[in-house]
């Protein structure tokens, strides 16, 4: 049963309101989903999954320092990462507020590990975008991402 | 008097009525404007201008390919844009759906030429971003964006 | 078995002999390889392929015109893509030149049609980029795109 | 006289001596430069500059976590950087590294500043990448880019 991690960086409330819809979504094809804050995660850790989702707030176009530490320390394991399965999410205060950039730089930390990530036709193309509180819009777009993620697992490692 | 060129795509007209909201932020500094669609414009009128603006839709999270075809015509005159002010603007079908990306990508093209570019503090940070048609935030933003332009280029050139 | 297009637009050449590297690892997989130019491809010849790898020259830090009217003409098949797997590749004029936001570029047109694409832990990361003509270092990265995304168009389609 | 604040996190010593060579063509300039860590740094004294560059090495195709905590933390003082000059450069262990990204994540933070960036038709067009050491081109880079910041600094803020 392919394992999902759910990690992110929450001050308002509002990236841990949508990392609950992720974590629906990805439960609804049947693999195994655990959700943490990122200061809950060690690098290490990121071994045990075959997927990993992370949710940002949109700090100056790009995820939170928090979220960079994380990233940063995963060196150690270079290479191990190698054909998981990531995805994104990013809570903003505007349209227009850094929102995509600040996916793309998760999406891109993930690039650089060999892992493997899929974009939507249907809305958020590149991950969900919650403007404050997610309202349905983002709900529906954030279920939609973890079950994306969690199906492309399952395919890859059953 | 600077003088400011605004150029864009629109197939829908939403970016057309961007650029007249542009347009008259920019006319509010006094600066000389002139505003057409990019069919209109040739590589090396661009030399013309203090500062050059560019609106598109959101075309795959970047600008249209007529767009394009403008910026790969002016490598005719490389590194003669130097100095200049630059800004962009985009419209788009849904949030998260490449608007910022479409932005930054003509913003990186006019780095690329050596062009001066601004951001802003307030709203959408690397130039303005309409969810279909222009609402008032859109208009005041894109205003916005005109005047910032065109302070920017009356401060460097007159 | 997994049917690559490898599609590319070239000038100089150079592209065009990183494409035939990409056409060799993708090759040595099994796969039912098929290479040509921008030029001679339809956007609705995308549908007959599970995966899909583009090559531009780096013009002003974006794929070429030429490039992007095939992405803007995909449009008519939005959604049509989604799951197929796709990577980039770009030849450059020098170092720092718009290289990485040339594939990037690429790589969010793939994601906003729904595809799944993978980076690399070893190398250019996300996809090969060439100064000038390829050197060996070249030749090697572009070998293993070309494997890489057609291993993964195996493993997710047979 | 227009007041330049390099800034740089460095493990290897690489971006260091890239912060080295800034500095000495900011000098050039006339303009006064200050040279300092990012531990050094504090966001505060961000306001007290006309211009501010950073310079970060390529982590996961971003500024490191130790560079992105000085620009959340700047929020605290967010608007107040409006109109300020911004430059960044990184340094990175191979080509296609993620480099580009890195600058170009450290430029987006600083639009979304309101700040003021320009690029180089010559060269390292987004901002001086180096991969390892500094070389001669890296060198001349990087006196070019804190030439060019420090000249618009001198015209904007004399």
């Amino acid at each position: 049963m392919a394992k999902v991690l759910i990690t992110y960086y929450s001050q308002s409330g509002n990236t841990k309101a949508m990392a609950k819809e992720v974590e629906e979504g990805a439960k609804l094809t049947g693999a195994q989903v655990t959700t943490k804050p990122v200061g809950q995660v060690s690098a290490k850790e990121l071994l045990d999954y075959d997927a990993i989702i992370i949710g940002s707030p949109t700090y100056y176009g790009l995820p939170a320092a928090q979220i960079k530490k994380l990233i940063d320390e995963s060196v150690e394991f270079h290479g191990q990462l190698t054909g998981k399965v990531g995805g994104a999410f990013s809570s903003a205060a505007n349209i227009g507020g850094g929102n995509e950039t600040t996916i793309l730089a998760i999406l891109q930390a993930m690039l650089i590990h060999g892992m493997v990530v899929q974009g939507t036709a249907a809305g958020d193309h590149y991950g969900p975008v919650s403007i404050e509180a997610p309202d349905n819009r983002v709900k529906m777009q954030s279920q939609a991402l973890g079950k994306r993620v969690a199906e492309l697992a399952i395919k890859l490692f059953g």
